[in-house]
């Protein structure tokens, strides 16, 4: 032997396989003055109400450890806001993001063996957490030809006894849609009586441009853990303040691996996030959506009259899927579009169910937007 | 049958059994006004200067997401005091507190069947972190007969073939005792060849009483991450932030547990850590340092000329360990102070070796802990 081998790192098995996702990709590739529809976050400030309690807290207050729980009193605003469930503060975590939120549940629900339903397309964390958690993933079509809604056949057959856990998102990244009260009523008639756990993905729940709020499938079903969190409809991404809440059982045991995991999220976010419950917060709500709105009208109008291509009409989130399937394959689009200092990210990168789609973020100025969608026409005309 | 039996939560394997740990029980069970000789995190403010960043990025700046990995500058400094591990910023990870980095550490080193050795005594989220990732704690005796110091036999013989960590914890939580250069070197030499990885954590780094600030085993053995932070030495507990460096090929995976688990932590916490690496932020830990030295003193003094019982001599950290064998049951003991309004925590929490003690933190000020030594006099002379 001429050298000696490099010695290999032995990579767990939960860990095995796993690769920098396809978004990371393209936002790497991204050149300097692009203008982005990938993002997944707001670009507005976090509101005023929320930074003056930040700085207050900072400057008056110590801010040690809370509980792993976190604040009592901010889990009580948490639970007040699902008074169907009928919960106390002690069924409530506040976690660090809704990311850990879903990271913990998972944790606590799932072991090796185990099946989690998802839905095709969603949010690409799913599948690696569940991972983490040693569950397997397996997907449900939201059908492309029913505008990415719900198909109660497609999820029904999904169902195997090792089901263990189903998660529900609404309104959905990357589709926009929400599930209407029938949709979640039809959800809780499969699911009833077999034990399967629903984990509802609610982290959008506060943006949504329907009449009504968009609905939780725990209104419905009881064997729900609820995910949320602050950082969508407060642009509060960064200070990573999330929760779950739900039956008590599964919260006790989600709480022992936030213990372990992360102690508490950060006490300042904790407290300042107590504004979000106030008239002056939910004003700072209210004003976002209404940003949120003109500029999914914006898009909606140009992306007809401008790039004449099909999207489907958001009813929450801040995104919309935009068919290019007539205009060949879809990464040579998004690289395209990234070669004209565009960012959109392809369909593909959520579930196979969107490829022929990119999902395009409203996460830009109105200027912005339609500087973006001019940038988009000359590349299509272009190609 | 006459009732419907209720279902059962079916608990995953890596979760069967946890506890509530005994140091909660004697928190929850503490009466108002009761003197804290029990805390793991520090009296003192924040320093201003980390307090002032905060404000000022929370006022002055955007604070959506950070890369995973952390800000790059803040991960440039956090290798820069490692120099000897040649690292880039690629190699480190900021964490939501020591505790994440622990865990992500430990998800990404372990699966089933591994076997990681842990100090006894020593912090309990140890064998907890290790059972959430499948693997078996292994416990290596710090024997009370040299001080709770480390003893290369008793290290030596707990290795099997099944070994894959051995977490080396320097200064120590319970014990205040830190690894002198021979013993990381003792250390560094039965470890080496083995490919077990040495997981160090050095979040009690900055508060030693020694001449030198405790060594690394990252000095002597190469296979090691370091686990670190500001929660102990810049009294920001609430704030979590902490780092995981070293081995690129594990940074590199535990990256993914962490991106999936808590995406980042705090930006405003990172942002504002910054001014840590700065004069202002050195002064703040020197200044705090002579705090803890001065507490330990007058600690020291008093536990020999009042209650006239030995303790060991802390090194680093904020605990002494008292032993209060000749006293009876420990258990017996900490209930009579907490009926005295002093809270204490029995050594036999952090392992069997240290029954027969108590972990007596000076996380008081000077006049709590004289009074609070008062207290446990009385205590101990009315029983």
């Amino acid at each position: 032997m001429e050298a000696i081998e490099k010695e290999e790192f032995r990579v767990p098995r939960r860990l095995r396989g796993m690769q920098k996702s396809n978004i990371r990709q393209i936002f790497d590739a991204a050149l300097p003055g692009s203008i982005n529809f990938g993002l997944g976050q707001p670009d507005l400030s976090t509101p005023r109400c929320i930074r003056e309690e930040a700085v207050r807290v900072i400057q008056k207050e110590e801010n040690g450890y809370t509980s792993h729980a976190g604040l009592p009193e901010l889990r009580q605003h948490i639970v007040d806001d699902y008074p169907h469930l009928g919960l106390t503060a002690d069924d409530c975590i506040v976690t660090v993001g809704s990311n850990e939120a879903l990271y913990c549940a998972t944790m606590a629900l799932c072991e090796e063996g185990d099946e989690v339903l998802v839905p095709n397309p969603a949010f690409p964390a799913y599948p690696a957490i569940n991972r983490l958690a040693g569950a397997e993933t397996v997907l449900y079509r939201l059908p492309k030809e029913k505008e990415f809604g719900f198909d109660a056949e497609e999820f029904e057959k999904q169902i195997t006894d090792k089901t263990r856990v189903a998660i529900i998102l609404s309104p959905s990244n990357p589709t926009g849609r929400s599930l209407s009260r029938d949709d979640l009523k039809e959800i809780a008639g499969i699911l009833e009586g077999t034990g399967i756990y629903a984990i509802s993905d609610e982290i959008y729940k506060e943006l949504y441009f329907t009449d009504e709020r968009p609905a939780s499938i725990s209104e419905y079903y009881d064997k729900t853990l609820v995910v949320g969190g602050l950082s969508k409809n407060m642009s509060m991404t960064g200070w990573r303040m999330g929760w779950l809440l739900g039956v008590p059982e599964a919260i006790k045991r989600a709480l022992v691996v936030h213990g372990y995991n992360t102690v508490c999220t950060s006490t300042i976010t904790q407290k300042a996030s107590l504004a979000y419950w106030t008239d002056a917060g939910k004003h700072a709500e209210d004003h976002c959506r209404e940003i949120w709105r003109r500029r999914k009208d914006l898009l909606m109008e140009l992306i007809e009259s401008e790039l004449r291509l099909p999207a489907f009409e958001p009813e929450g989130a801040f995104y919309t899927m935009m068919d290019v399937s007539s205009l060949g394959d879809e990464m040579d689009l998004v690289n395209k579009f990234l070669e004209n200092k565009v960012i959109t990210v392809n369909g593909s990168g959520f579930g196979d169910e969107a490829k022929g789609f990119l999902r395009i973020s409203y996460c830009a100025s109105e200027e912005n937007i339609e500087e973006g969608i001019a940038r988009m026409k000359k590349a299509i005309n272009d190609r």
